[in-house]
């Protein structure tokens, strides 16, 4: 079977963030699988088709994919920021798993990308400078308590949290749940950073509190950085704060 | 005070993962500082001074760059992956944090980059494929019981986990204390990933289980990924096989 499928990371929104080696990737494809608006940042190659499809629809869009990748054909799905990172390439190994046999002949390649939780660490300076973590808070997939589990057990030990999908239409009340289930463990004074659309032009990126800290600020668009107890903000006159966390750690509660 | 500062994210070790906005950021600096390795993996330029130090002075280095800037030159400080995670992002923020206030007035970017895990995981499938944390095993600048009180919430609570620094001439037994540490937590049969020099033409990717994984068999070019039990392997004749996180949880010890 001479199929391929290449899962392919377009990183945070603008063309310069995409690789060398996923420009090659996406050259090389005959037929483009994505989400529409990723599927739009890509430019148009003659002779290339383009299967646009929902956001919720990964695991067609993975099956989809890989049959057309088993006829023979070069397939690209393509991903925001990093594919491996709750992304399309989890939903491909889902389904190679479930499939036909003749899908383990594939050859298949992951084209990583810069994802989101360090476009918006890079715009705030270095939050994710020591131990962190990255957690998405949609529930969709897994019970709210182990959402609730996994967010008192990485503050408590220590790790910054970098939050994804942390709120939509259907999911309205989870970021101002995990605000609050972090307030019984971080201080009040712990820094936050809500990143909107890194890389785009309308990018936004704010710096406040743990106890500030607005959920109705965030949306589907929007990553959220949550400090530990050694991540500080350096105030500078006429310019944006720079958040960092000190590589050095005590690991104390605070 | 015109000077500027860019701590720039060169990815994993070949030009096909320096995006277009480090490779304009490289292009427009008059001097750059970092590691030798790194320093070695940037074209030359005409005009460009180079200040290569050793890898454990990132505080030096930190420092002797926001001087230069300070004095009103375009410098850059250029890291292997994403300048952000357990590199010399933080390091200037400290610098920055305890030198002369004049300092606050420079213009500082952050241009992020392909970190070592996101590399490793896109050549293994998608063992990032769900909730996961990042963690340093070097004791240098933490306490050691910080580091396995981390391991433990961290496999307790069902992230995967990516390992950093897992070993070195001066710390050569950590990682397999790490090991034993999360035997402890996970089951025997948990996939583990070690990725060494990923992005280079001596690249090695080794699939295991943490019953088997041997600590001998990683350096300081290895990022290791132990996964949680949603980690699956896909075996596949012929091909290595895909190692990927279910993006549904349970979150259940084992």
């Amino acid at each position: 079977m001479s199929g391929r499928l290449a899962v392919i990371g377009l990183g945070p929104g603008d063309a310069r963030y995409v690789t060398p080696d996923a420009q090659a990737a996406l050259a090389g494809a005959e037929a483009l699988y994505g989400y529409g608006p990723y599927l739009d940042r890509v430019p148009v190659r003659e002779g290339q088709s383009r299967h646009a499809s929902d956001n919720r629809e990964e695991g067609a869009r993975a099956t989809a994919a890989l049959h057309h990748a088993a006829a023979g054909a070069s397939v690209a799905i393509v991903s925001g920021g990093d594919p491996g990172v709750f992304a399309m390439a989890a939903a491909v190994c889902e389904e190679l798993a479930a499939g036909p046999p003749a899908w383990r002949a594939l050859d298949i390649a992951i084209v990583p990308g810069v994802t989101a939780m360090l476009a918006v660490a890079a715009r705030a300076g270095a939050p994710l400078g020591h131990d962190f973590c990255a957690l998405s808070l949609s529930d969709n997939l897994k019970p709210w308590e182990t959402i609730e589990r996994r967010l008192d057990a990485a503050a408590g030990a220590g790790f910054v949290i970098a939050l994804y999908n942390p709120i939509s239409r259907a999911r309205p009340w989870q970021l101002g749940r995990a605000f609050e289930r972090l307030r019984g463990v971080l201080p009040a004074t712990t820094p936050v950073v809500l990143g909107r659309a890194v890389g785009r032009a309308d990018e936004q990126v704010t710096v406040t509190t743990l106890a500030a800290a607005d959920p109705n600020a965030a949306d589907m668009a929007t990553l959220i950085i949550v400090g530990s107890v050694e991540t500080h903000v350096i105030e500078r006159p006429g310019r944006p704060p720079l958040v960092y966390t000190s590589r050095s750690a005590q690991g104390a509660r605070a």
